[in-house]
């Protein structure tokens, strides 16, 4: 195949390393100067044949010694970027450093983790629960697109949120500890995809629906999908001084039965408004077991489908004035409603869009026809002028579509499958290019730029690259200087780990003339979907320790079951036993307790110490038990003792010389 | 703390940026005639302008560049070593590429895994059912000691195999196509350590328990410790051809109630014989609730604690004969019969052990007392002459122990702390110490060594460090190179990501005069404990997809429910609905079914393609099902459909432009 092909020419070659082994001949040399500069001769030639003999016999080209230097970070160095990236599948949250792209957290989110005692802790099983789904608690989460909290349209580094497409739930994260606090389920929509995505200073959290059902998924047949069936626009309130979000002031607007893919929140001149491309147009949902064609190409017929276009501010106005229907627990703003106070607009858009981007000034908004090698860009001011104009026909449901010419700032040709786009701080923006496995750079346009929405150049990707991220780069400041392809196959490009492959970022180097690949990273768990990157210095608020002995990290207060130092005891109640234990290196008090079976067992751990780093580990054998209590945390679990024997507890993190004998026994007599 | 101290010192402070500033400054110049050889002036000036901006904006030292040069490895280049790592409390492994310290994957293990569908699919519940204990089917482990298959003693590539501590468990994974295929639940013991290692042509996995319980964890009061509580050592057997443990075949060895800690085989002259190192043999199990010492202080009160030498080959004998008692279904050769048949024997060694390690040349054994500055060295060959001698003297529990001085043939002095020791090609030896951060080389001796059994360096890491690997170090041929060093502690080496800190991983290059620190990687998934490094070359045998279309990847045979292209159908009998599913780009078909509220729906889905890295997930929202189907595998799973509605199901994994249109509807009716 062509990929095969592409990754053959990628290879380092004979030619290429020769070429690398007389470039660092003279390197070697040269470290040996600057080594003498010193004044160490011996260190000087020591080092100028290693660095020789090192990339002589790693056959490393000058091209390879750059990207090495720029992404190389020394030991005790830090990285200058973070990059929250979605785990996909594997329903978690990853943290990576930038430039090095080393793995520096996996953040347990909507799949239980037994390392962070996520999901086997009291406190962090109701935060699953929250999650819920007709009553069940999910294990998993299809996590797709990570939101940093925004302050004046830059984030601040203070929180997270992540959506799980396959449910359409929500989860929060703190940044101050980087633990997961709360998952909300939506009660309108069972799948979502354009969210999360939030407004320039976090007033909501976007979650658009992605394939229709009846609101709140009831049953209806396919047969009525166009009467039945709908979409919806969901605006969930954040309440940063609860850091909990507030479904009571949350609301949705009702939409058609069109598929909305990605959003963007508006910003400067667009503050107030929100833009999601919308598919499927066609209205199709695939056979419905009888003749009609399959959506991939029932949902492609049609040459246009639409951009929505909500002024969320009215909408709030609207819901407070009492015009939404309360919808299982929660205001819908039915179509009607919306339509009548001029809040919801289309425009149509080239088939099968797939990313809706404004651009950091808020002037635009960029749109993908994955189908088509354009992306379009729409003006703001020209769709408000368009509305004024009252230039519109009504959709099949009466939502006003604007002209599209009277909309249309210009269409940039790019290449074939055009997906996502973000933007630097230089005035160009970037595209992936998915069918072509590669990203355009491409210029934006505007007052005042005469060679503006023209292509600059593209570089090749291996492979299929969806999203990208520049640092920044979906903000009202975006950073520049790197960039990451999110490749969804990756083949090739690293050692065989069987036939479940891992996917790959790459890092790209933008801040020169050219476009410069510098890292691959295979991506061993999960398909990310989205990232961001935020600079490190916006994350000023982490805490190394929790603030206090006696902590409890969901409520971020202290806990009322929390037990200093020689208050550790065991309480009896009939049949329920509470065990009030502490946990410093190296002992665990109590170091013995005994129930009997059939005793229902609560235990309320506490990590007394207050030391970096100093964190402990709790599992109980036989009772699927695994916690991690941070320095000052307590954490809490209950369990039936049902089965008698003798069980040993013990910490599991290796915390001193003698952390094996940190340990204590459970017994449970008959 | 000293910590920090020894943090701050590590930094790059401003001397060396200046040094490396001055470093580059010539070395690009260098780089640029290295590329104007290549006749190119523009590319040759291009590259020497970057490189001096490079090091001098990011500060590289001559040191760093070189760590940066040994340790990228370019884009589509393979590492030359992969490590397979303990994910610790994950209950995972991790796959890692050398010398790039790159996350290849994550192989779920104890813990479901959604992005594999591990624990999700009904073949994969039935291998963690596998490992339940008291009927109860856990979902994590405390992994901690990964065992590769071995030939000859040496890593054959074909199979891993893994431990968890905390339940006394095996885990089992086929290296065709890195997932799990069995777990084993140990009958005879709760609490395993001394586990998994192979015997040389993996006849046996050996398991040793840690904490003592009464066997099969019976309830017997603590007051009752030196009577009724027991240790064991389990030889687990394995089928190649089945690619499974068979525990029919598999036995254990009764031991008194200390806890043994590591354990290795015997290989060459030593071959049939295993050595596991014992403590606590003051018998402490804490302050039982009263006034007797914490184990902390109870188990370290005796100079000497116990090194435990097993002839395995004779114990198979001994079961083969039908001397060994069936325990839980299990045989166990009782304490006396194995005295008696003079197949175990104990040695005094330094107190609290905490590494028993056999050189490459099967000779010697190399014990870490941890609270002892020096690792013993004990002769094999003395060993058995002692025992032939009849120099022993019997132990509480009647196991002679062999007196001390005839068995060791040295003590090396090396530091604080000492842990763990593995070997190189070039006769040294290497040892943690936790206590003093660091890894010391020395030399080992015997036989026409003079100046042998000595310290020769030590190098400082970045903090206490526990185990520790030299490439393919613990086999009858390391390969040197390369040594990573597994540290319990980070602190401050990495961007902070709250309380819970990832661990650090170092990268040392052992080739050369000087060890040199060329790599720390953070681990953000639980807490390693060892890792085992081979060569790629080895890994021969790895699957890119699997052999045909609808194969089961447990049975690694044909499914006997695989569904073709056109064979996609939905069969009701009763109650129970059974849909026979193809996914390929970009359908699932059948793409709609209907049932009734409280029907039970079997799914055997089929990926119909064959083409590398084409995997496709499936989801069903509200269900608690998340598929991961490799191209060819056949994978199901069953369910009740409890609650009426309207459930769009797709594919997760982003496999084609139209992926988003790779759906369906899943109705429940009233």
């Amino acid at each position: 195949m062509s990929k095969a092909a592409n990754f053959a020419n990628e290879r380092v070659n004979r030619r290429t390393m020769i070429k690398g082994a007389a470039g660092v001949t003279a390197t070697g040399a040269a470290l040996g100067i600057g080594a003498r500069m010193n004044g160490n001769d011996a260190q000087a030639n020591a080092l100028q044949e290693s660095v020789e003999s090192i990339a002589e016999a790693r056959g490393l080209t000058p091209q390879d010694i750059r990207a090495a230097l720029k992404t190389f970070v020394p030991s005790g160095v830090h990285d200058d970027y973070l990059v929250f990236s979605s785990g996909g599948q594997s329903g978690q949250v990853l943290v990576i450093g930038v430039p090095s792209m080393r793995l520096l957290k996996v953040i347990a989110v909507f799949a239980p983790e037994p390392w962070q005692g996520f999901g086997f802790s009291t406190e962090t099983q109701e935060v699953l629960a929250g999650g819920a789904v007709n009553g069940q608690v999910l294990t998993y989460g299809d996590t797709h697109h990570p939101g940093l909290s925004e302050t004046d349209g830059q984030y601040d580094g203070q929180w997270l949120f992540i959506n799980d497409k396959s449910n359409a739930r929500i989860g929060v994260i703190d940044l101050r500890d980087f633990e997961t606090k709360q998952i909300v389920k939506n009660p309108h929509i069972i799948s979502n995809h354009g969210g999360t995505f939030v407004t320039p200073n976090t007033e909501y959290i976007i979650d658009g629906s992605q394939y229709a059902t009846p609101h709140s998924w009831t049953y209806a047949p396919l047969e009525s999908y166009a009467d039945a069936y709908r979409g919806a626009m969901t605006f969930w309130k954040f309440d940063r001084d609860a850091g909990r979000i507030d479904q009571a002031q949350s609301f949705s607007v009702e939409l058609p039965p069109y598929w909305n893919d990605l959003a963007d929140a508006g910003k400067g001149p667009s503050m107030g408004w929100m833009f999601s491309n919308t598919f499927n147009t066609e209205l199709s949902y695939g056979t419905g077991g009888g003749d009609l064609p399959p959506v991939e190409v029932g949902a492609s017929q049609r040459d246009m489908d639409y951009l929505t276009i909500i002024n969320w501010e009215k909408a709030a106005e609207v819901v407070a004035a009492g015009k939404a229907e309360d919808m299982s627990g929660m205001p819908m703003i039915p179509m009607s409603v919306a339509v009548e106070e001029g809040l919801l607009w289309l425009v149509p858009e080239p088939k099968s869009p797939h990313g809706a981007d404004v651009t950091p000034d808020g002037k635009y908004i960029v749109v993908s026809g994955k189908l088509d090698p354009h992306v379009t860009v729409y003006s703001f001011e020209k769709i408000q002028q368009t509305i004024a104009d009252g230039d519109y026909e009504p959709d099949a449901y009466g939502v006003p579509v604007l002209d599209f010419e009277s909309c249309v700032e210009a269409q940039v040709e790019l290449g074939l499958g055009p997906l996502h786009t973000q933007f630097d701080d230089q005035g160009f923006a970037y595209t992936s290019l998915f069918l072509d496995s590669g990203i355009a750079r491409w210029r934006l346009g505007g007052e005042g730029i005469d060679d503006g929405w023209q292509l600059i150049d593209m570089i090749p990707m291996q492979y299929n690259t969806g999203h990208i991220c520049v640092a920044e780069g979906d903000t009202a400041a975006p950073a520049g200087k790197y960039m990451i392809g999110m490749n969804k196959w990756a083949l090739d490009r690293f050692h065989p780990v069987g036939p479940l492959l891992p996917q790959n970022f790459q890092l790209i180097d933008i801040s020169g003339e050219e476009l410069e690949l510098i890292y691959d990273m295979p991506i061993g768990i999960g398909e990310p979907h989205y990232v961001q990157m935020i600079k490190s210095e916006r994350l000023e608020n982490i805490w190394e320790v929790y603030p206090e002995v006696g902590w409890n990290s969901i409520t971020q207060s202290p806990s009322d079951v929390a037990t200093q130092i020689s208050e550790e005891r065991v309480e009896r109640d009939g049949n329920n036993v509470t065990v009030y234990m502490t946990m410093i290196r190296s002992t665990i008090r109590p170091d013995f307790f005994e129930v009997k079976a059939g005793d229902t067992v609560t235990m309320h751990i506490t990590n007394v110490e207050m030391a970096m780093d100093a964190t402990h580990g709790f599992v109980m054998p036989g009772q699927n038990i695994n916690l991690s209590i941070e320095p000052g945390e307590t954490t809490s679990v209950t369990y039936v003792a049902d089965t008698e024997g003798t069980y040993p507890y013990y910490c599991t993190e290796f915390c001193s010389a003698l952390h094996l004998e940190m340990m204590g026994y459970f017994l449970v007599s008959p």
